[in-house]
């Protein structure tokens, strides 16, 4: 935890105190092991970032006076479109995504998406914002992904996805082609990337007729959650 | 498994013959779901990559027509000197690092490396070898990793590390420099990465001395396995 991320009900008590209990009252004392007078990061949850000084520390709970006065990291100019990873993947998967600053997500489905896939209780709601909560604590940022679940791919593709991937650089991370993936792109960009085993080719020429180019990552074949970071990092260098 | 790696011990019948059992026949039985006369991606262990035709499939072995044709992907220009990560990061990041085409990593001590890392199981050689195949397998790569453990880090970086990273560019992953992370350099590079929360102000100053360049990686913190992928698809895109 990099960023203690404060949300509104936490300021029950006054507008500049917050009361910290459960999971970040424990990690504040068990890792950071912060005394009164102690300063730690803080940001308010889609907010600004800044200190919060330790003013009272009791059995279940910690006091801070917070003071906010920079914005957090800008968002990537994305959309990321993936193919919904396998449950043991997913958790990590939505913790990196949210680490490296993508804020518009869509998990979609694909061939080779298994149906089984679609019951993983870390599916539900909270168990996503839980894991993006991670990935903000991690980088030390304070805006929350979107998070949308598309369960069948063609009406995604033909009628949800023009709008979304509209007037943005649009690319599908696929191994079979010549074009190498674009390094550090202005444009805000749409990006697909398929499931274990990559898109089968009807949904690539299904993206390819919504106007998306393939582009490859270099000679290795790497799994989803080393990809994204090298997309990412290829992509937008620094942001 | 993108690939099946053949090593000198399969090849015991015939020169081009290769006889599988245990782990990667179960997986060519289960995942590839192989039959007489099918074609395998096979590479031959620290050789070059070709075809593997299946010929016999008995119970507990099968036996590919083997042809080798192609050199495997070039190895990054890297020395990858990591602080230990944790046991229960230390799998898949040997795993992601092998997959992204490291072919030299010293794991190194450091302050805020727990001194029970050390005693990991994972370490033992047999183990390092194992996450580093899963890794080629994955990669569709031929060439193991060379991969040593340095315990003691001034001796390593005062008496070891000058002869390592001799004429080749010297960069620290260090977040609290001004110095973005180069993009896309054609130099053979040396790079060390700190353990979670970083390298201590006094191992960052060893390295300085050591002719070693801070560079951060923009505004997030990212965990080492991530790092790790965007610090090497900044540096050497598409290799």
């Amino acid at each position: 935890m990099n960023l203690i991320l404060l949300e509104p009900s936490d300021f029950a008590e006054a507008a500049d105190v917050a009361v910290l209990r459960g999971r970040r009252f424990q990690h504040i004392v068990d890792v950071h092991k912060a005394e009164v007078g102690d300063t730690l990061k803080v940001g308010a949850l889609q907010g600004q970032i800044g200190e919060g000084v330790v003013i009272e520390r009791g059995e279940q709970h910690i006091a801070l006076a917070v003071s906010l006065h920079r914005a957090p990291p800008p968002p990537l100019p994305l959309n990321l479109i993936l193919a919904l990873p396998r449950p043991k993947m997913l958790k990590r998967t939505i913790q990196h995504a949210t680490a490296l600053g993508v804020k518009t997500l869509y998990l979609i489905n694909a061939y080779r998406v298994e149906k089984s896939y679609w019951q993983s209780p870390w599916l539900a709601e909270d168990k996503l914002r839980e894991q993006c909560l991670l990935g903000l604590e991690q980088a030390v940022d304070t805006t929350m992904p979107a998070i949308f679940l598309r369960k069948r791919f063609k009406p995604f593709v033909e009628d949800e996805l023009p709008d979304i991937a509209a007037a943005s650089r649009k690319l599908v991370a696929h191994p079979v082609t010549d074009t190498p993936c674009p390094v550090d792109i202005a444009e805000h960009t749409t990006l697909a990337v398929g499931p274990e085993g990559g898109f089968i080719p009807y949904e690539v020429e299904k993206l390819q007729a919504a106007g998306f180019e393939s582009v490859h990552l270099g000679p290795r074949i790497l799994r989803v959650e080393t990809a994204l970071p090298v997309l990412l990092a290829r992509l937008f260098p620094g942001r």
